[in-house]
């Protein structure tokens, strides 16, 4: 039996900077999971979630608990890449993400993250608020 | 049968600066693929090899093929962190790195990283220079 | 006698996501300077400058001389910035620009960057390509 | 009449790794603003002061003002840099430091930066706390 294939979430595209790039000319490993992050970010935005508030009203954050992360090809200065977010997984206090970063049709970097809901005081484990269960429910 | 328990080659000490945090008040989750590189280099020079020089004479250079990472507790501003670099797996073109970043006795991070070694023009597969692959062995 | 007003060359929006933050809760100072930098970025891009091909086929590359910049107001998680970048003096091989990075009618930060235009090998002043010069006095 | 020289605080030493650098094969701009903030970090711990308590006992902190930084040669991968910080103004709310970073003998980038003390919440100046005054007057 297979894991049901995962759901579109959002997309979103950036321009790799010289702040980016390193002595190489590629692109620095570390920085894709910086771009997978404001990948992540961006969809939260697109549905109505503000990360600030939800840390100030509902004492909640989220926080990357693992992540995996192949890399396929290097990026270079100047590109344009496009950075998926799909749902592989949705428990109550976690949600695996499946993240990738293309330029045009080549794949860059794949990979997931899993992203726990936890107290921002003491870092415990929470539920995911409902409103952002229903959105990715919907 | 087990895999035999990976070797210990190295461990670098460092210091966590306002750079690293984030607004959560803890580092910010991809810079440990920054500290994870920087335990790698460190271990590198320590057994001789100059990356610079590898790149320039030899015409190949270490590129990260895939990484995996679990985040166990925050580090924040002021933490002295201790990273570590152990050998898993040495093949002939790439080596598996299990890698740690502790403060004191508690673990805050930790993962795998295969690192290739590649091309540096075509980007394609090369054998791990001799030098490096005895130093690993001795 | 007055210096003449700078003139706009460009405007540049940007989102501040947790990578750029740090545990003081607002953008760390350093990064207003990569802001600028993405902003001087799509100017050139704007005009028509790869520069990437401006390093491989002209072998010049902008380098930056000298940098000040004053903070008035901190940034944070979430903010959604606009860097301009306006000429102040053009010189045969360097270039004075004024930038600025702001939220909304709030000045967050000021300054000026002189950039050279250097030869890629040698890091000697070059004259600025001719289009370059052109499209800024267009 | 001129100014007193400035007086040595602190010297702190740093290892450049792929990180720092871009795909102009030097060190990125921005990045010798981290080198010097860690530089004054250390000064800050070399003196007894622990900018997290300062933050939750004093409830100060201290953030950049302005920043002048002139580059004078460019560092690269695994250059071993030597940050210094020199007092060239005390007040009452602010520092006007003097930093420079060199490789060996090359000085590498020099400029100066003026910090404030500012209350955590409010963001307002505050006097910055007598043991660090007198500590710099010793």
């Amino acid at each position: 039996m297979n894991a049901p294939a995962p759901r579109l979430l959002g997309t979103h595209e950036m321009r790799v900077y010289w702040e980016d790039t390193d002595a190489g000319g590629v692109v620095y490993y570390a920085n894709y999971l910086k771009f997978f992050e404001r990948a992540r970010t961006e969809w939260l935005r697109s549905i109505g979630v503000d990360q600030q508030r939800l840390r100030e009203r509902d004492g909640v954050v989220f926080v990357v608990a693992d992540a995996r992360i192949a890399y396929h090809a290097p990026a270079r200065l100047d590109d344009r890449l496009r950075v998926s977010v799909a749902l592989r997984e949705a428990g109550r206090a976690s949600l695996v993400l499946e993240q990738s970063a293309w330029r045009d049709d080549t794949l860059l970097a794949s990979g997931d993250v899993r992203v726990g809901c936890v107290d921002v005081a003491t870092w415990r484990a929470q539920r995911i608020p409902g409103p952002i269960l229903e959105a990715i429910d919907a």
